[in-house]
């Protein structure tokens, strides 16, 4: 009989400055993402597709940045980044600079489960989207009437990290980038090893700052910090003052490691999460 | 006064079997780039341009599969990736999927020096590449007659890492990917950590199987067995074998450390190299 593990589920909704009045959506929005998750723990579903149905309920909210929600190149157009990797058999897939999807994840999610490829890019992710059966979405069904009038620059990705009932850690990370980005641009989210990673020791979701975040290859240092023994809210402490110390820039992850545990930090104003390690006691800060 | 230090510099030619007779063509390649590239560091000139040079001189070989000679994806088109990064500033620019430039690393060049973004993508990439007066180059121009008559898989990557006499480290990859990848598909090449990373410890550019390599995050983990206090020749071996274990794939790895000490290995039949270390002392290894 298999050793059973105690599940856990930590989602984020993005670090940065919040300076309008959606910090309560925010948090509603994570609450909801976590309790589609958890339900998936719970019944003793695969992390990997919890970890994926959570982005997918945020991915969902306009109110996040990513999937519809997401924010404008400077072209106006949305461009979305996307990945996912699953901790034990380091299988990652992941889309960079997509449209014409709903939701970037779960295309992600196909891309990995394709296996031919980790990271497919603009037209070639959309053309495969396409191969596969993946329905079309008009790109102006993403754009919502806030992120039209948005002038103002914009941070934000979303994620979850997941531990399932048989040890198996999985992280998920989906963004619209950066408000006024270049066309083309790709941040951290879709990059193994940046704003997400996973494996046997642990698995992390970044945001924040992506250009510096990559520098630094975030979420590949926290989890071998976990990986040296580090307990998860120190090694997300100690990841982000590495950040702030090497880029000078801010940003914030999210961790759980090989036993379930959780972690989280940002060394911004806020970055609302929710979590999740019992049925029916959900967590949120901000 | 500043202390001087004694450049060195190492560049390759791509990991794999070497099937065709072009394996002397290919050293002769390294060691005109590996010239190039001294002659910069001779003179007093930063490892950042000395790399950037040397797989200039690359990617223009039409021997090699980066710029001029890159592999064809399914579509029968040239999708090319680049990166260049350098250590002591994490300075990093990348391009991914680009086409219609004929020197992708001097691109990435300009988007490390542009400074808002490390990664641009696709069609993104090639806008940028025409706002800051990059020259058109009709794809077709990048394609070479062997290419069109390959029915192989080829894998491939060029690539150099560069120590100067300020004692600055930097490194720069170039590739035409693999043979009929899909359209959108990028590797690991441009992705920072990846195939590509330099910080004050070390720099390390590596080739082979690119998805796999994306898994273990491999220049990364060689840089961060350097600042563990390994040597350059266990630590390009170690990640090699982490990357064997791990994910069963193959591939190779240059690295200098920060004392300007070079290694490399590989766990495929052939990787041409050539590295100096002196004037007029040429080393070459295949």
């Amino acid at each position: 009989m298999m050793t059973s593990f105690k599940p856990s589920i930590i989602v984020h909704g993005g670090a940065g400055p919040i300076k309008d009045d959606s910090l309560a959506a925010r948090l509603e929005g994570c609450k909801a993402a976590a309790l589609v998750g958890w339900k998936i723990l719970e019944q003793g579903g695969l992390a990997l597709d919890a970890a994926e149905a959570a982005v997918v309920v945020l991915e969902d909210d306009p109110v996040f940045n990513a999937g519809t929600g997401s924010t404008l190149n400077s072209l106006g157009q949305v461009e979305m980044d996307a990945a996912i990797m699953e901790g034990h058999s380091l299988r990652a897939g992941a889309v960079a600079t997509v449209t014409g999807v709903k939701n970037p994840i779960r295309l992600a999610r196909r891309v990995m489960e394709d296996g031919r490829h980790v990271l497919l890019a603009g037209e070639g992710a959309r053309l495969f989207a396409r191969q596969i059966g993946f329905p079309e979405y008009p790109p102006e069904a993403l754009i919502v009437d806030r992120e039209r009038k948005r002038w103002e620059q914009k941070h934000g990705t979303v994620g979850c990290v997941a531990f399932d009932s048989d040890g198996r850690l999985a992280v998920a990370t989906s963004t619209g980038g950066i408000f006024d980005k270049l066309p083309g641009r790709v941040g951290d989210s879709p990059l193994i090893g940046c704003g997400t990673y996973a494996d046997e020791y642990g698995a992390a979701s970044c945001t924040g700052q992506g250009e510096a975040i990559m520098r630094v290859v975030l979420a590949k240092s926290v989890v071998d910090l976990l990986k040296a023994g580090i307990d998860p809210k120190s090694a997300a402490e100690q990841s982000i003052a590495l950040l702030a110390e090497k880029t000078a820039s801010t940003g914030g992850v999210i961790v759980i490691d090989r036993h379930g545990r959780i972690g989280f930090t940002r060394n911004t104003t806020h970055m609302p999460v929710c979590w999740m390690m019992s049925p029916g006691h959900v967590e949120l800060n901000s």
